[in-house]
């Protein structure tokens, strides 16, 4: 027992101890401590923060996201674990897939969840159906289309950007246009762009990408759940999302689901994709979506991760999509009116442009945007943020998403914003 | 009340019976019901797994991982996140940077966890360092050299291959040689070669490296707190490893460390690394470790398996690293025992080249191993596992890591090992 005590959280003290003691005059220390001392071929000690506790503060996750994970989601991710091979967590991952396949409104058997944020969902969209030298066309108008676009020219695409400032969005005559003369293999649109606050229409455009034998992909990160998306109707090739959002589930996941045309595309490719880890040939057997009988390890899926995930996905079947909808448009409907209410200006003026996930406020005149912040976070322990690569300094964001969409935090958020509009001074006025 | 539960759990049930109904004689269904059902835009239906509830069974992880997770880290991975912008976020990251120098023995500030696998860290080592056209070296006497190698030719890499068989390993003279004749800028070997239980000797090859101008590359998945490294003190330029091995955290996070010869190579190059995702340019900003003052959102952390990782590392700090690796060698010796009273052969023939975390055993004569496999999780609920790769058919494998390595774990093992042996026919006798 002694010894056992010794060799547990006791010996870091004792070698911190003996540290300060080499200097000072010597003492007689246990004999198996100094022995111990004597036989260390360590160099670093054990970090003295490792003997504190984990400390997490309660925080009301009213950003972009990730947004409060429901207590039902956390226990299923901290189960304890089985392998990620095991004939059970296959089945948890076939039940995934078709959780996937209902929010995305999808009946692509291509279908399944990175193990990774949005950014792994990103890179394996465009590293599975671009090759090198071929054209892309990325529409921008906010953080998400610069980022893919620099991922798909890391990979060596022929990348064409069309550019609005965050707020502006495309016609579809302007998408035609720019794809007819790019000829692009993938164009990319975010359907939330959570930067600007804006959620892009995409209708119509799948069938002009079909026109031009051109794929479609859509970001849907911060809209799924939240806003209407119909994958097949649409005909969206490729789609993908984050679990950290109106999902509720810890972020490191990323659901993905690819069409008979992505994999048409994607699998009839003469390089490699770039990526072992993100090569839809070896996550779609992994997954029990190719013709093989048998799955093949091919990485170490999160297995806590897929638990939450699951969960996530159950909750949002059991609501059902379109009351998630429904209840995103007037829970926003309710802080559109409580902004104004305060004489804060809405980003985006078009009310039916606007995502119901992420609403974003003007900076107000004479206000420093990081002050106001601040100042919520300070006294309300709550998150909004501030803009995200071009729309810095212009706006201010709150999110209110899948289980954090309720009227009383809207109220909330909104008590905090008024709190905080009295107490900042307008120092830039 | 009425509404909300209908637009619950309830709803699904009643699409369910009323796409029954359909083709039944017409029955009165609530108002409600009938507008909903004829407004809705849905496509493909809420999928009736989604209503049962998450099941896994418990099992005794003893494969080569993921082991099984003690509840304490559990409970950390399960605790409420916050927003991975946080400044308490950074704090935790910041602990998590310590404790792996502490793991790895290295005073590194290039320190991380990446937010993925292990994969994600084979991927971001290599796509980090090395260049298109650039000579890599990769040792190959298991699956994960060969892993290695695949990224490397993915991303453009001029790969030469030095190939054993499992169980083999390379003498430093060899490695020498083929430096010398390669000019690599990269050599890759794993210390913990897990599909073949053996611990590749790394004592003296960072020198080597260093005298013909190369990267030494260590991959420690399997072998971090289980078997002696020292990344500092044995001259390694880049180690990785993961998180569900010997640390016991659930899969999804891995440490990865790169030395000032590292940042050099990877900080000077020409061409910006293929992968947005894994460049260190912005990894090394999010966590900390450049010189700017302010972190840049790059991609979403996943916050919970931080948390659960923080916890794992706290635990090993707190046991000491050389009471770790004592108490795997102790286990291992015991288990090596008991496997020789049953008549079992070890993969491994000497001693000292055993990985201690993972054991193989040589497939026993005139016994089907998927078989003796298949009844040990029937009848024991305890994983153990076949080779993996070129090692498939020749052993089966049995891992004792972290949490899961004591004596008891061993008993129950070789308990299951010998009922397994006595019931299940020799097929091929």
């Amino acid at each position: 027992m002694m010894q056992r005590a010794l060799f547990g959280r006791c010996a870091l003290f004792a070698q911190q101890t003996a540290a300060l003691e080499s200097s000072m005059a010597p003492r007689s220390a246990p004999a198996l401590l100094r022995q111990d001392r004597s036989a260390s071929s360590l160099t670093v000690p054990p970090p003295a923060c490792m003997l504190q506790p984990l400390e997490a503060p309660f925080r009301y996750l009213f950003g972009p996201g990730p947004s409060n994970v429901p207590p039902r989601v956390l226990a299923a991710g901290g189960r304890p674990i089985i392998g990620h091979m095991h004939p059970e967590m296959f089945e948890i991952m076939n039940d995934i897939k078709k959780g996937i396949q209902y929010i995305f409104q999808t009946e692509n058997n291509m279908t399944i969840s990175m193990s990774g944020s949005g950014h792994a969902a990103m890179e394996c969209a465009v590293f599975n159906t671009v090759e090198p030298g071929e054209s892309v066309l990325v529409g921008i108008n906010g953080i998400w289309g610069e980022r893919v676009a620099e991922i798909a020219e890391r990979m060596g695409a022929n990348v064409h950007r069309m550019v609005k400032t965050p707020g502006g969005y495309f016609t579809n005559m302007e998408i035609e246009q720019a794809i007819a003369k790019h000829k692009p293999v993938l164009f990319f649109l975010t359907h939330g762009e959570s930067s600007a606050g804006l959620c892009n229409p995409v209708d119509g455009i799948g069938d002009i990408c079909r026109k031009h034998n051109c794929l479609f992909l859509v970001d849907t990160v911060a809209s799924l759940g939240a806003a209407p998306i119909f994958m097949d109707k649409q005909n969206i090739d490729i789609i993908y999302s984050g679990s950290q959002k109106a999902l509720n589930a810890p972020p490191g996941t990323a659901p993905i689901s690819f069409n008979d045309r992505a994999c048409h595309k994607m699998f009839n490719r003469k390089t490699k994709p770039v990526s072992y880890l993100f090569d839809m040939a070896h996550l779609s057997n992994y997954w029990g979506c190719d013709d093989k009988p048998a799955r093949a390890y091919h990485h170490t899926g999160p297995v806590s991760g897929f638990f939450a995930l699951r969960e996530s996905l159950a909750i949002l079947a059991e609501k059902g999509l379109e009351e998630s909808w429904k209840q995103h448009k007037e829970v926003a409907a309710h802080l559109y009116r409580g902004l104004e209410d305060l004489g804060l200006k809405l980003f985006v003026p078009e009310k039916d442009l606007r995502l119901p996930s992420v609403t974003t406020i003007a900076v107000p005149e004479g206000y420093d945007w990081r002050e106001l912040l601040m100042y919520i976070m300070k006294h309300h322990q709550m998150e909004m943020t501030g803009g995200l690569g071009p729309s810095i300094g212009m706006v201010m964001r709150v999110g209110l998403m899948g289980y954090n969409c309720q009227k009383r935090n809207a109220d909330m958020a909104l008590h905090a914003l008024a709190d905080a509009l009295k107490n900042c001074k307008k120092s830039r006025a």
